[in-house]
């Protein structure tokens, strides 16, 4: 196969890092055309990465028989249906997560891709994190014999505006989402019940809009072994991701990635570096992986390691969470 | 004030390190006298260390004026009544825990003391285990500012004998109730109310006993901050003994303690030691600071750091978990 | 001013990696030409980088006027003569270490840049790093208060090829020179007087060739602090690289980098990874500051953090190792 | 064998250190008697831990046939007269380091040994360490392949008063000569020859007693692994003591205690504790393993792990870094 020509729909700060990426550091790939429904978005990434392609309207790159795939940042409403089109008009499909909102929606889109027999990718990047990862595989050799327990720490450094709290689906399904899909990946096995609890800690003002900023989530794989997920939106000494899995024979852990490998001893204490501060500097590393994965799937004709389904049970777990920290019970984690 | 004089109550293994410490690293302290319902037990220690005064009646040290007070090492089921017993007598004192697996029986026995205006100091060594004590100080001093989540991990190396198992009053009483005293004493906070799952995964046959050997406990203060405990009765690398304090302005975590400062590269990856694998070594430290508080309390005429109404909250807080763990809803921690 | 163009002579595997972060990692620059006396490469680095100019002989790049300046990564023994054409040329230029082995070349070539009046930055890289930059930074703001001992450990993976070894102007001229240049970074100071050991203890036929694989140097800068340097030509778990400066106010260390945050408790042990295997995936980022650095330099009109007389002391101190290697004695490091 | 009856020769502060742990910490023996030449320290001791025999002489220990062993703490000038008669008198001996300051004296002393057949052990505690005995062990298992290079860091919290200085014999007779002990221990293999550097960067008033405060060793090995040694008699941040051995198939280092597990991360940095400050407390396990050592060869007819010759060797090795500090040369290590 060529080069696989690839459109970018949606301008913003994702779809800016995947062009960056496609651009200079995914060989075999060529960034084709861009799309925002902010032209001038589109215009500005187009002429500092000179990609030929630009316009208002990302139908355009659909009826465009040059691209082979496309990627999928804009706003998480727009995905769904986007992903529908795309899949009818031939393209494969990475599209950032949520796949939407609403399990029809998700349904709908599905169903439409699998009908066309295109590839779709989710954009659950830290499956690619070469941390996570090893320790996956290492559960997967047995390393650890049979999982008991999963513990994920996942706090933000900051939280967001709250504009942006507003629209965006509450935490479980904003923020907890990768996580949940981290607990899946990791035992590749699905979760049978949760219960979820939380409160405002961080920020009074965020429980106007009916989410917390402080989560805890506690859940049960159906092969018996245990989980649990705490969520904060502002850890003051960065951006704290951290996951163990603890077995019958040992346990895993991964601990934070530090700017520096610098100790500095002095008369108090010792001193070094707190960990990286923001999540593209984190996941650097993985973003990229992800759209090399996303290219060599078309290439070679694979499934994606991220699929549809994944994105679909993630956004499950998240409503499962919300009704359980409304409930204050366990709630079946279960495809309708 | 001369040396506190000291009777010894319960001859097994906890009893005996309790009785080297005093012998050998707690001056101020005279190791004047043991009882055992095994009196030959008795002997062996008394010989061993030289204690003038052996019995196979705890009565006889009660009885004794020359004891200031009394180290009660015996069965869980006789402590309430010994306490109750030793106070009336005069003698400080200080018990294993737990008080007694009946509330009741604890409430006499602390009215009991009460009454008598004697000091009791219950057996939680690992508040003064000297990493989870800076963590406590490092809260205080409002180094994190406010506490938003406490995870404690405490794991066993291996699990006791079914026959210890059945009579141990469950995960929640026996092994998770030093867990409850350090969520206690972490943030100087009571717990509202908390919930907690569990299961078999490591020996199906603890089932039988109406138990668990894996269980999660998750947990609200009274303040607003959220708390979780897991608990295993097997991890095969070793004792896991690990707490984390996150809030406001940032987190405090304590590791495990290893035998060496060992590491070796090697060709495949590098190697250190696994955590310190049995209680009486990692606990080393906690057990002399726990025994020398309790004789300066007597020297000094102080109320001792952890006391009857400690020893009562852990049990209620194990009863909680126990009834949630069977209703699988929230359970409210109160003092009935 | 617009964009630098710059002209790349010598296309093998560090010129490539400045062409890669010039194509598509330093902002403002514009990789414009590039040479090499083996055509083939420098089309087909051209070809694959789309640059429009390619040659196999650098003068014509040194010919053309819309080339600001000059990355020389030809062989070693070519660099002094380059560089003098180069700033009689008007170009500003970086050159990989070393300048020459033969003092007499570098001092002319030096002579010739400075009445050119143009720019020369030498690739010692590793000030780039951020770990060692800190580390600096921190000396320097007084951190650990007067410096006293600086400790250099300095081990590869695995030895070149003896064919490398011959011409490769022997370990101090090779390796170590990084880390001369290193000691005299961390301390703003020079170094008065040095003396060598070393042997061969990976490879006896090393020796044939008048060189050691394993060199400890001793040394005492001019404001009276020690250093102490070892190199080896193998170290099995990977890329050593480390340092330490201790002082009257505290010490500074900086261990090595790993490829994941991964450790594993099992029933033996700890394990986790060892440092990364390859010089360019542990300095990836400082080859790409240093680029930067030299792209800012220019169009800033500032003088760059390493130049040509860093280059020149570093020979000046290998020389001086080689000197001390033969006959057991202190030698004093001067220019001449 | 009945319990080794043990004299106490200096009941000074390494003295009382050895008579606790006697007292309390080492079964099998009795610490039966206790001399000073200030009888009232002797005194003081014997009164706090029930030693049946005080003396100002310890010839009357010598004399005593109940007395199995005797501990040598005395002041350095005495030690080689003391073992020497206690040989001749049948008693085995543990003495401190160092034997004497005067070869011939050693050697007469060790000549006194051998010919009453009796053992002696010298107090290099280090080698006990639990962390320095697993480095040693692995080296000797070849889990590192070859040694090439051992690196050793000694650096104190404080210097001793300058009273002390005086006396001391200088730092590679008082100080370094732990790390020499400790460079032959590693390797089982003795230096050839050495080198030292050193100046007073702490306290120029040392330096007027002939005398310096840091200082650098570079030794090779008869088998050809190169050693490096750096002291400070004053690290501010505590008691810095690593060592490092560096092999053709891996490396091991062993790094500082710390007082607690605790990390503090912050907005600024994260934060843990510094070494342990005291050497004392560093050595705790070791100076009780050592004692323990030496009774158990008693009991069981073994030769002490450190022995007279190990005793001489660390002295010979001071003196060649005397004489090489003062030279700048190279100096051979030998016995006369």
């Amino acid at each position: 196969m060529e080069k696989v020509n690839i459109g970018l729909i949606g301008a913003g700060r994702i779809g800016r890092l995947h062009a960056m990426n496609l651009k200079y550091r995914v060989p075999g790939t060529r960034l084709f055309a861009v799309a925002d429904v902010l032209e001038k978005s589109a215009q500005e990434i187009a002429s500092q990465l000179g990609i030929p392609v630009v316009t208002g309207d990302y139908r355009m790159l659909l009826d465009n028989k040059d691209i082979d795939a496309v990627i999928i940042c804009s706003s998480t409403d727009t995905h769904a249906q986007i992903i529908t089109e795309a899949a009818q008009a031939g393209k494969n499909i990475f599209c950032e997560k949520p796949i939407a909102l609403d399990i029809d929606q998700i349904d709908k889109a599905l169903v439409g891709v699998k009908r066309a027999g295109m590839k779709l990718q989710i954009g659950f990047n830290r499956r690619f994190d070469p941390s996570f990862r090893k320790a996956k595989d290492l559960v997967k050799e047995g390393k650890i014999g049979s999982p008991h327990i999963v513990r994920i720490t996942s706090r933000d450094p900051a939280p967001p505006p709250i504009e942006y709290i507003k629209v965006s689906g509450g935490i479980f399904l904003d923020m907890m989402i990768h996580d949940f899909d981290m607990i899946r990946f990791l035992l590749d096995d699905e979760v049978k019940e949760l219960r979820a609890e939380g409160s405002c800690l961080v920020n009074p003002e965020i429980s106007k809009y009916n989410d917390v900023d402080t989560a805890l989530v506690t859940l049960q794989y159906k092969n018996g072994a245990w989980g649990t997920i705490d969520n904060s939106r502002k850890a003051v000494y960065g951006y704290d991701q951290r996951i163990e899995v603890f077995g019958s024979e040992g346990c895993i852990q991964v601990g934070n990635k530090k700017p520096t490998e610098v100790f500095w001893y002095g008369a108090e204490d010792t001193r070094s570096d707190k960990p990286l501060y923001f999540f593209l500097e984190r996941y650097n590393e993985s973003y990229l992986a992800e759209i090399k994965h996303f290219a060599s799937c078309i290439r070679e004709d694979k499934q994606p390691m991220v699929d549809g389904y994944d994105g679909k049970m993630a956004v499950i777990m998240g409503y499962a969470a919300r009704e359980s920290l409304a409930s204050r019970k366990w709630v079946t984690v279960a495809e309708k």
